[in-house]
């Protein structure tokens, strides 16, 4: 800790993927910080933006273990009170399953201002590059953003997917390639009809996106015949029908 | 109708408001396009961004009446057939709520190539923008977005506020500013804690950003001492709670 004033975090989203869907606020501060915190997510388009000397890889450590989210939190903190301009990229948007929320509390616990710059999150980002509209007055008056990663069957999970399915709005599942299984026999369960259209939209907008479509019937077995993998989001509603209607003349991605 | 191969529409999401949080790629077609229709949702400092020449306004008209939708879709075919590159700009992001799906499907409908191009929703950016992350690991696995357009007294309401009080999740709702005594009520009928932290962010990320916080029973009051208008969002959750933690250090609105 120095005693000069500290400088400043940004909790940058780095949309989903693609650089131009970044905002130009965010390609000016990844020009601007002398420091970028960041992990694999913002794919490498965007990584490959920020000069290498500036980068501080916070994801993945050698071994496969993740960098405890202490350590960030902390050296977050140390890279402010050296003076630094910060910027602590994260894919999607920082704070949608980002635990952007909890970076936020920990730098305004000490005293560092910080500043949150959206970003362009793959649940909306992700649907739209395949053609979805995430809301439609024929078939939704709401969408709902849900984490994949929890297991529904275990009695603890935070998720109702009981409540979800009796919504009747646009679901969208992040990180749920590995769960699908399990939550989509949830919504079954749960009456929600069997026929409902499901898409996956895995590494959406980045150059070798995919797409696979099926129902909640049937969207195990496609992804597993398509090979669809992380990163990924699952689309649950009447409005991923909608890209069978318009992928013919559908331009992006 | 001309015989000319036709042009190409993008569906533009404008952001929250700040021009900074544009995308680059709407930035860079806001400059390209021949034509960007448009309406009073992006905002006075973006609309003022493009060409008086290459504007048109298909929001409220003279005397108050909105520019039907069916205009607005026969337009945009048309300016596509005579070969223009057409953005057709909406405030957030373009299928949030905003009709985009209805468009898309028409233009598809009329073999006009067409791209959707995310924007920033004010849905996330707005909460953020007042220290407010929509997910945090402590409290809640979801986020869910409704329109607060509908009236939840009447029978034929879409919005299901049972079952989205039963989510458990953040709760977000778009233009709620008019309705908001009726939909927390019915949040407080389905059973959710009166006490839950409530916050309305009135034009977020605009330099006249307005902020009020309460809770699902005091909201009504505050909305009204505060002076809240539309365009605003309401953010319904623990998450909102967070904003007394962290704004004497929030920086950005």
């Amino acid at each position: 800790m120095t005693d000069a004033a500290p400088g400043k975090v940004y909790l940058v989203g780095s949309g989903p993927g693609d650089p131009d869907l970044l905002t130009v606020k965010a390609k000016r501060l990844l020009e601007e910080a002398d420091v970028v915190l960041h992990d694999k997510l913002p794919g490498p388009e965007i990584i490959g933006m920020i000069p290498e000397e500036k980068r501080e890889d916070v994801g993945k450590r050698a071994g496969g273990e993740w960098t405890p989210q202490e350590y960030t939190n902390a050296r977050l903190v140390e890279l402010a009170e050296e003076g630094n301009t910060v910027v602590r990229l994260k894919g999607g948007d920082p704070t949608v399953f980002g635990r952007g929320g909890e970076e936020l509390a920990h730098l305004a616990d000490n005293g560092i201002p910080v500043e949150i710059v959206p970003g362009i999150t793959s649940a909306i980002a992700g649907a739209e590059a395949a053609g979805i509209p995430v809301t439609h007055r024929d078939y939704t008056s709401s969408v709902s953003f849900v984490t994949g990663h929890e297991d529904p069957t275990k009695d603890e999970s935070a998720v109702d997917w009981d409540a979800l399915a009796a919504t009747g709005g646009t679901l969208v599942v992040l990180m749920g390639v590995g769960k699908l299984p399990q939550y989509t026999e949830a919504l079954r369960d749960a009456g929600m009809d069997p026929d409902t259209p499901v898409a996956l939209i895995e590494r959406a907008t980045w150059p070798d996106q995919q797409v696979a479509t099926g129902t909640l019937d049937t969207i195990v077995s496609v992804r597993d015949e398509a090979g669809i993998e992380p990163p990924a989001i699952t689309v649950i509603g009447e409005v991923a029908g909608e890209r069978e209607r318009v992928v013919e003349f559908l331009e992006g991605y």
